[in-house]
């Protein structure tokens, strides 16, 4: 039994990366039957651990978030505070970007979005709060920018992207603006 | 015939610049019977003028536009051409923060709105266009700045705040972040 436990472990581990990477590069319409064979497992295996497409998703979502959570504690090791947030900021517009599928599709489900999305926010928001205090300690960002400023932004540019010809080009265009300054008073 | 075509005329302009007052406070479900006590003018008078709401909200829509058109003209004219540029960017988030509702609304009735979205925008673009070069002539925004990407940059921040408890607030906040830089590389 315990040997199976454990197979089962490795495999939905295995099921998940893959699918993470299959719905970053097709969206929330990713095909079950190409991450059960890139993850070498049979489709009734995928199905077991994810009945249906929105579990699967939703687990691509928590995985994300929680890789967001670890790049930040990663990234607050660094010496370099600005482009430690620099980094961590990409990472969570790239996520941004690929996720708008994902939030379309599960919208369909309204049944406790809302607080995920509220809880998901926040979590978030506690990741980076220990990276920004760091680049404000350091002062290369505003001491009263906040964290709930700087995910409005990267979301803003999301939003403003995704239905853009190439959205990942025009959104690094926006967020180098946004971080350089449109048009900032030099004292 | 000519005095009730010139009185026709006045009262649609009145009715329309109500409108265009009552719809950016109370948005799309603005009521109609108040824009015609407002104007001085009975029901059946807006009725006429705008049989659907949907007539009344894309004339609000076009006003907005053609005013933004207006006052870019005028601040093309100022001397500051960094002030110029932040004030009609600033009166754009205004717009489109106002519009959200409008175009929630407008949804409704998809026949031809692709075409009317692009070519607003288009209107739009074509309008910042001398207050970006003269800027970019004086060296207070980079050279390689699009009106493109200052129209994403401020529909992104309308965009990420509509559902913000404070909209207006948190839009000024993320605004002035973008203008002065969230960390520019001071050189």
């Amino acid at each position: 039994m315990t040997g199976q436990r454990s197979d089962a472990r490795r495999n939905y581990a295995r099921v998940l990366a893959v699918a993470v990477t299959e719905v970053a590069a097709h969206g929330a319409q990713a095909s079950l039957e190409q991450i059960a064979r890139s993850a070498g497992v049979g489709s009734a295996t995928v199905r077991r651990h994810f009945p249906t497409r929105k579990d699967l998703l939703e687990a691509v979502f928590q995985q994300r978030v929680h890789a967001l959570c670890d790049l930040a504690r990663t990234l607050c090791g660094e010496s370099d505070s600005r482009a430690s947030l620099l980094t961590w900021l990409r990472e969570l517009l790239t996520y941004s970007l690929d996720a708008r599928g994902l939030a379309g599709f599960l919208t369909y489900v309204p049944l406790g979005d809302e607080d995920a999305h509220h809880s998901c926010a926040a979590t978030i928001e506690d990741a980076v709060a220990p990276l920004l205090r760091k680049a404000v300690a350091d002062q290369t960002v505003r001491a009263d920018t906040t964290p709930h400023d700087l995910i409005t932004l990267i979301v803003g540019i999301a939003l403003a992207t995704e239905n853009h010809t190439a959205p990942a080009v025009q959104a690094e265009r926006v967020l180098r603006l946004t971080v350089e300054g449109l048009s900032p008073t030099r004292t």
